[in-house]
């Protein structure tokens, strides 16, 4: 991928990631699909585990700014942490079973 | 590996882990070698990641029967998911970098 490409890629990512957390506990029924869509993208494109954390964080970053301006708490910000745990297992699931036997 | 060597190694596995997490919020300066053996050694297994996953609940579980016991908050305990995301973190970039090109 040349540099535009891939940062556009990144950014498309960012913003299906940005889509799960906000859905992950809803009652989506396309929860699973858009999780499965994410994992199969960074797998395909093989972006390093500490770019996914990177996004994670700038998104709960974000959040919290947000719930800050609206004089919130972001204690509730902590259970997405679920959802990273879910994305990683998932996905280091997905790379061990690609190893060669 | 044999049936009963492979019960033995999962037994080492989930001692070794319980050891990172009651020192994972310490100053043990022997932890990021712990957690390195732990990686390395569910790598070199080839071990399914629900199975960490697990080991991480059940321990988890235990610890929190024992706060009970004891009549404390099990709270805390949700700080443990920045340990699994630690080591699921760094056993996927292993997996990742081990795939060939």
């Amino acid at each position: 991928m040349i540099k535009a490409d891939h940062q556009a890629f990144l950014q498309q990512i960012k913003s299906d990631y940005r889509e799960i957390l906000i859905n992950y506990f809803t009652t989506d029924k396309n929860l699973q699909e858009k999780i499965d869509k994410f994992i199969n993208a960074v797998f395909c494109a093989n972006i390093p585990v500490p770019q996914i954390i990177e996004i994670h964080m700038e998104l709960i970053d974000e959040f919290s700014k947000q719930l800050k301006l609206e004089g919130r708490s972001d204690e509730t910000l902590l259970d997405y942490r679920l959802t990273l745990i879910d994305i990683l297992a998932h996905l280091c699931e997905l790379y061990r079973r690609s190893l060669p036997k």
